[in-house]
C-alpha cells in the first residue's frame, strides 16, 4: 500500500467529479483549460486510488473511497485476541471483601465469577464494590454473587470479534470491560467459558501503538 | 491524499530497493527481467508515495516512509481538547463520603480536587476510594484530601498537547484519566487550573470514531 499526496489539480478534479460526475475526461480537461493528454497521468492516479471509476461511454464517477475508508478496513481486522488480556476470576462462592482482595492483588477494574469448570456467571466491577462497601455491611459475610451483573445481563466478547466491534460495545454500554469467551461444551446449555479479558486500557494501548507505528504488524 | 495498493512488482520492487539500495533502475530492470522504460510508471508510484527516493548518479534508495506513516502523522494532530470531557471537581474540604456520592452522581471514575479558583490540589479514584471504604473509618467526617493524590505527583495534561501523548501518559503511568489544565493565573506559583478531564473512554471512543471512518473530520 502506498499514501499517495495529491497535487492541487488532483484534488481539484476529484472534487470535480465528486460534484459533477458522471463527467468524461474532455468535459474535465474543458474546465480546467488543459489539454485531455495533459490529463492522463492525474486520472490515473485518481483510478488507481480507487477514489475515482471508469466507465466506458459515461465518463468518471465518484466511488466516495478514500485513504480513511482504506485505513479503516484495516484496523477492523484486529481482532480481540491480539490485544486480550488475561482474565482475573473468583468462584461465586467467594465474599466480597476477598473479591475486593483479589481486584486489588491484581490491580484489576472487573472480576469475573464463575462456575466450576470456567463458566462465566457474573461480573463485578470497582463501581459495584465501592457501592456496596459504603452500604456498610460484613462484606466478609456477603457472597460476591449478590452484587455483581449476573448472566445473561453481560456483554461479552469473542477472540474473534474485531476490536472495534468489541471497543464499540463497551463505549456504547458504558461498560470498563468485556470478559472475552468461548461457547462453553456443556450442549444445549447457553454458557460460556472465559478466556480472556478486554479492558479500556488495551483499546488505549492499541491506540497507541497505531499512532506510534508500531501497530503495523497488526495491520 | 490518495491511498493505492501496490501491485506485486511494485511491493517487489519496492522491497529490493529496500534490501539492495541505492540500486540504479537499470539493476532493477535487469533483476525483474524487463525494460528499463517498463518499469518507469512503477517508480513514478513509489517515488510520488515517498517510500522510495531517487538520487541522479546513485539510484533508488528506501525512505522508510509508508502509509502508517502518514496516519501516524495524521493522529498525532488530534488534540486532547478535541476529545476531553467536562472535569468534575470537589473542594478540598469536602469528605470521602461526599465525594463518593459526586462520582456515583456524575458516573466517573475520578474526581478532581481543587482550592477556590479551581486551582488543581489532588486526584481521586474509584480505587483510592474503595481502599479506603474497607478500611473502615467514618468516611462522612473523612476530608477527601488525606486519601487524594495530590500536586505536585499529578500526572496532567493540556488542551493543545497532542491525544496520543496523553494517552501514552495514561498507559504508561497506569492511570484512568488525566485532568486537562492550563497554567493557572498566580504569577510564580506552579500551579494549574483544570479546564478538563481526558479518560480512556475518550480515548476508547476516537479510536471507535476512527475505526468506524467518523474520524475524518479530525484529520
Amino acid at each position: 500500500m502506498a499514501v499517495i499526496g495529491l497535487t492541487p489539480r488532483q484534488e481539484k478534479i476529484a472534487e470535480m467529479v465528486r460534484t459533477l460526475g458522471p463527467i468524461t475526461g474532455e468535459q474535465i480537461a474543458e474546465r480546467l483549460n488543459v489539454t485531455r493528454a495533459a490529463l492522463r497521468p492525474d486520472l490515473a492516479i485518481l483510478v488507481m486510488s480507487g477514489m475515482v471509476e471508469a466507465r466506458p461511454k459515461v465518463g468518471y464517477y465518484y466511488t466516495g473511497k478514500n485513504a480513511m475508508n482504506i485505513f479503516v478496513e484495516k484496523i477492523s481486522r484486529i481482532k480481540v485476541q491480539d490485544v486480550q488480556s488475561v482474565p482475573v476470576v473468583v468462584t461465586s462462592g467467594t465474599s466480597v471483601y476477598d473479591a475486593v482482595v483479589t481486584m486489588f492483588l491484581e490491580d484489576v477494574g472487573s472480576v469475573f465469577v464463575v462456575e466450576p469448570g470456567g463458566i462465566l456467571a457474573g461480573v463485578v466491577s470497582r463501581k459495584d464494590m465501592l457501592k456496596v462497601a459504603m452500604g456498610g455491611g460484613d462484606l466478609q459475610k456477603m457472597p460476591v454473587k449478590v452484587v455483581m451483573t449476573p448472566m445473561p445481563k453481560i456483554i461479552v466478547t469473542t477472540p474473534e470479534e474485531s476490536v472495534l466491534t468489541a471497543a464499540k460495545k463497551i463505549i456504547d454500554n458504558e461498560v470498563d470491560s468485556l470478559p472475552v469467551v468461548s461457547p462453553a461444551s456443556q450442549p444445549g446449555a447457553k454458557t460460556y467459558e472465559v478466556v480472556g479479558r478486554l479492558t479500556k486500557t488495551n483499546i488505549a494501548r492499541l491506540f497507541v501503538e497505531l499512532g506510534e507505528g508500531k501497530g503495523g504488524e497488526r495491520l
